[in-house]
């Protein structure tokens, strides 16, 4: 088997900034990654990544991953851990090929998942006028007509934050008004603003288009309503991938986070976390914030690993 | 006077993060910044910020003051933000030149000044063996001598850390050994490391060499001590830049550094923090830390303004 310092799991944002870190401090690291370059490979065009004028999420991402490479860091991309054992010293990580890898301490980044519509049109139009992250895209529909689909909180915002570019904004919710589960106070001001048009009882159904998408169908009433806009935003939530966290028995919020302290260790001692998949940076979830994270979860796994 | 939603004083790593946000909220914002690119400027060669093989500081930050500039965030280099008055609507920052900005929301990201020596060569040899910041640069010393100066944990943990790349580190310290402000547990850990060795009771005097650092000389016992080495790692400690902060009222911790909330907030309403003037990110003064704490400051004054 195996054996380093530092065993991440995850190869996004957060991941590869652990990896950067560790190799800084000195630790043996090796990231584990299902699929390289997480969420951030979805964004079209990112312009809000310090640094870079608009870029690719999967050209950041790689230029994440060869600089942890050439830091020292190890990778194996493409496998999925699927069991961490905890052991007398340290951690034993296994993947689904059956693989085990040895860690004196492990940082789980194993990041978030965008619940999707599951409707058709939904993967042909990803990236051409459906989005899941409207911090990042919205500037991109400047007085453009667009429509958000959700009733929470991050549904609404998105909403609020697209009036500040769009011209018209929709903000579809398949339930009625009072089952929303945003803040009132937080639905009060998208009533109060004159560029959204709140819809209710409307479930998406099917998403039209030729190169991009044209039009989003919903059912209402029973019948079809035809919204004809340049941009779909789904917020209808996101699924942290926590599924070996838990096995492991690490804590979480009650959305279903990795509760981490400010170092980014969890309740297990040993493990930290970092990135989409913890209840850090105020929730917000983006590029930078998750490398910070990282870079915060390594500088705590160093001090733990040299106590 | 020029107004404008959000007002950001300062012009290093998070300060330009939270003028790309901002932007991205769409919210009006000017960055006023004394030093544009801030401490981060010292940095010869960066390798630690995600998706930059190896950078340096100021190549680093005029990409991130291009980036805010592009996305529409208004910028007033080498101004020196004097006062901040709170009005009934907002903030109005006033500079050394006797302008005035009005803002309805304000992120102080000013930074901090590393301490420094004070003594002969000290600016002569900076970046060329003398440095500030182990995290960043221990592993240029890979295989070589160096030196650390001070007794707190940031020189001591500089130190051990040291001890990953270079075959042997001082570590000098101006007083006795019971003296020293590093956590007990810390210290042994020094004192159990081979590789490091403590001298006390020695004060920096002159840095010594030609291209670059060749010999720290200081003062022991009445008698000169001259140490061969290839780096000095200078760790007394560092001045956050509050002085406007505390005329503000903005409460500041035991360390004199902004006390901020998860969301960045501070003290006093509609006033934000970001970057090493904060008491955020456990602790750890990096580039992409400062960056996310100034995303998340900008994200918070976005909820501020609309509320």
């Amino acid at each position: 088997m195996e054996t380093y310092d530092v065993i991440i799991i995850g190869a996004g944002p957060a991941g590869y900034t652990a990896g950067i870190y560790a190799t800084r401090f000195g630790l043996r690291a090796l990231i584990i990654g299902k699929e390289p370059g997480g969420l951030a490979n979805e964004a079209y065009e990112i312009d809000n990544y310090p640094g870079f004028a608009p870029i690719s999420g999967i050209e950041l991402m790689t230029k994440f991953k060869e600089q942890a490479e050439a830091l020292g860091a190890g990778l194996v991309p493409f496998a999925d851990a699927d069991e961490i054992e905890r052991k007398r010293e340290g951690f034993v990580v296994k993947t689904a090929d059956g693989k085990t890898y040895g860690g004196k301490a492990v940082i789980l980044a194993m990041g978030s998942k965008k619940r999707k519509l599951e409707i058709p049109g939904e993967e042909t139009f990803r990236g051409k006028g459906v989005a899941y992250c409207a911090t990042c895209d919205a500037a991109f529909y400047k007085d453009k007509t667009v429509a958000v689909v959700g009733g929470g909180n991050s549904a609404v915002r998105a909403a609020l934050l697209l009036t500040e570019h769009a011209k018209k904004v929709y903000l579809v919710y398949r339930k009625a008004k009072e089952n929303m589960r945003a803040m009132p106070s937080v639905v009060k001001k998208a009533e109060n603003n004159k560029k959204i048009e709140m819809i209710f009882r409307a479930a998406p159904k099917e998403i039209l288009g030729s190169d991009k998408l044209e039009t989003v169908v919903f059912e209402q009433n029973g019948k079809g309503l035809h919204l004809k806009v340049d941009g779909l935003f789904v917020e209808i939530g996101r699924i942290p991938e926590t599924g070996i966290a838990k096995k492991l028995g690490v804590a979480l919020d009650e959305k279903g986070n990795i509760n981490v302290r400010k170092d980014m260790s969890t309740s297990v001692e040993g493990v930290f976390a970092a990135g989409d998949i913890t209840n850090g940076s105020n929730g917000m979830e983006q590029i930078v914030t998750a490398c910070a994270e990282g870079a915060i979860a390594s500088e705590t796994a160093y001090n733990y690993i040299k106590k």
